[in-house]
């Protein structure tokens, strides 16, 4: 399974991995993909900068990316304590009697933290100054087009940008920017999402770039068959996410059994497009935190990035109680295939396999 | 292009064409492919046999399909009139109040109709009658499975059954029930749709059947790369319907220019997936009718068979009025690839033709 972007970046298969795991994503770029490592849960630039050194260190030499999480015009924005004051109280009261019906403990004594700040530009804006110190590739946006002055200095170290899209005209503004690589987020896709479906998503972003910009099909990529299916429909790769949430380098699975049984069980309608994460658009796994913000007392969710200051802390409290009942995991619909927890090599193995036979099965129907 | 269902059922390319239009149907069948022909808008038995007929003589010997909409439970249901009554005032307030605010003139003397019957169950059992009578090889169900007696009679007479499923479990339960062909319908298809898309609905139900019942991938087809993508995904082939709307042979687009332009200039975002042709989830084309119905004052859409009665005169009259901004069409998230008017046999060519190249294409990638 070999295109252009394997030379382009020097990896064995155009399997692009997002994951906010270092392990994951060092285990990915050893097997012959690239792993890309999400930046968002970085609060402290110094973690990020001893994460980065550890990937560095642990890829044998392979080449990895990174992703950010950054708006490309720059919001009006103050310290965290400001934006917090922003939150109606309301909301927070829904935040909190929520959390109490559906028995969600409060965390262990000194466990709160200040929430997830990778938001916010400012924060997103010293991720990229921490990772340029460091050997990325590749340096993807989950929303859209960075700033031009971010696409210009990554250039100038050499690093490819990547921008998601959910419709044509958006990539073709991306590129227009001077974004090297699209990633073609489908409908299916977990986290951030639009509503056209990667089966037409996918050829639609490819016509509008031209044969010059290399796609990347993203949404629903859980094994060689749908990898097949992507570059058949013109993409020259694919981006996973989902899938890696599965694998034994995964370290919130090991210690969080409510996790695994949540996504093992789910089935591939137990997904929900909500603003509820972050105030954007995103798929999460169907829960009762989900339905209940879907109830008709509910509340609206703010826009970004305030949505995400108020649950934040919430999630934290969720995902440290581990009742699958109530979990709150971006994740794609391919979370019905997600059955078993793997190495990622054994992962990426399979995904290679199924790619050829699926092109196998396809030269014997010509 | 060539599968099991070509010898299965004598044809050249596993593309199924669902249409309502006998033109198209024929066309599909003479370049072939498999021609449906929708009955649902048959008030008039009479009027399907004369059609079934036309059909029988205008496919050269080649053969053709039809399809039902008949709900497994058999409803209580009186007469049309008994079932107007059933609609609450305030919905048909809002029907006539809209069309007026949307500047659509009541039809020409003498125009007006009964609105389409063949969503009731004994419409559809005599569309079966009727289609018995002829000699269609596949009746499919666009409700899922028929009633188990409709199914051994189709057998009885030689006729396979296909069914629409929008989920793994519900593709299981048809296979059990006796249905020989499963139509994935992916959440990208217009009309009837569930919310799995194509990437993951496909292997899916693929995989939950078996290797013994083929899956035809429906949903966002409009291209040979399309095809090639549903067959790397394991389906036998391919269930079409959009875009045969944009042939030369539908009789509509020669009387109606508003339509015409109406799917020409939509983009792959213009659609909504809604309950207001119906009563159950569909995909329309998002225009001022649809938008109306999302808004704060409109009711809840009716339970079928309700919905197609409050609303049928209402489609005549827009559709007739032929204003692009407010028509009411069912259609795929393909729409925003439908640009042109072709015959069909350019369409059924392009799609071989460009099925062949994305093969030949994911063979360099091997």
């Amino acid at each position: 399974m070999r295109t252009p972007l394997c030379d382009e970046f020097g990896i064995d298969y155009p399997i692009f991995a997002f994951t906010p795991s270092e392990h994951v994503a060092a285990a990915v770029s050893r097997a012959g993909g690239l792993g890309v490592l999400g930046c968002v849960r970085f609060n402290d630039t110094d973690e990020l900068e001893q994460t980065l050194t550890w990937l560095d260190e642990n890829t044998d030499g392979k080449p990895y990316g990174v992703d950010i999480v950054m708006p490309m015009k720059i919001p009006t924005e103050g310290k965290s304590v400001d934006l917090k004051a922003m939150i109606p109280q309301d909301h927070l009261d829904f935040v909190e009697r929520t959390l109490h019906r559906l028995g969600v403990p409060p965390l262990p004594e000194g466990e709160g933290r200040e929430g997830v700040l990778g938001w916010l530009h400012s924060v997103a804006r010293s991720h990229l100054d921490v990772a340029l110190n460091h050997r990325p590739v590749l340096i993807a946006n989950a929303l859209g087009s960075p700033p031009v002055d971010v696409i210009e200095k990554c250039h100038e170290h050499g690093i490819k940008v990547a921008a998601l899209a959910g419709a044509a005209k958006h990539a073709l503004s991306h590129v227009q920017n001077g974004v090297d690589i699209i990633v073609a987020q489908g409908y299916e896709a977990g986290g951030h999402t639009g509503e056209i479906a990667s089966m037409v998503l996918q050829p639609d972003i490819v016509d509008a770039v031209g044969p010059d910009v290399p796609v990347l099909g993203a949404g629903g990529i859980g094994s060689g068959r749908q990898i097949a299916a992507s570059l058949a429909l013109g993409s020259q790769g694919v981006w996973t996410g989902s899938i890696w949430l599965g694998t034994e380098e995964y370290q919130n699975l090991q210690s969080n059994a409510g996790w695994t049984q949540a996504f093992t069980r789910a089935t591939s309608s137990d997904t929900v497009r909500t603003r509820i994460y972050t105030g954007k658009p995103a798929r999460l796994l169907k829960t009762k935190w989900t339905e209940a913000w879907a109830e008709e007392d509910a509340p609206e969710p703010l826009p970004m990035p305030l949505q995400n200051l108020l649950v934040s802390d919430a999630h934290n409290r969720i995902n440290a109680s581990g009742d699958p009942d109530v979990i709150s995991m971006p994740i794609g619909q391919i979370v019905g295939r997600m059955n078993e927890v793997r190495p990622v090599a054994d992962v990426v193995a399979s995904l290679v396999a199924e790619f050829e036979e699926a092109v196998a099965r396809l030269n014997k129907v010509v």
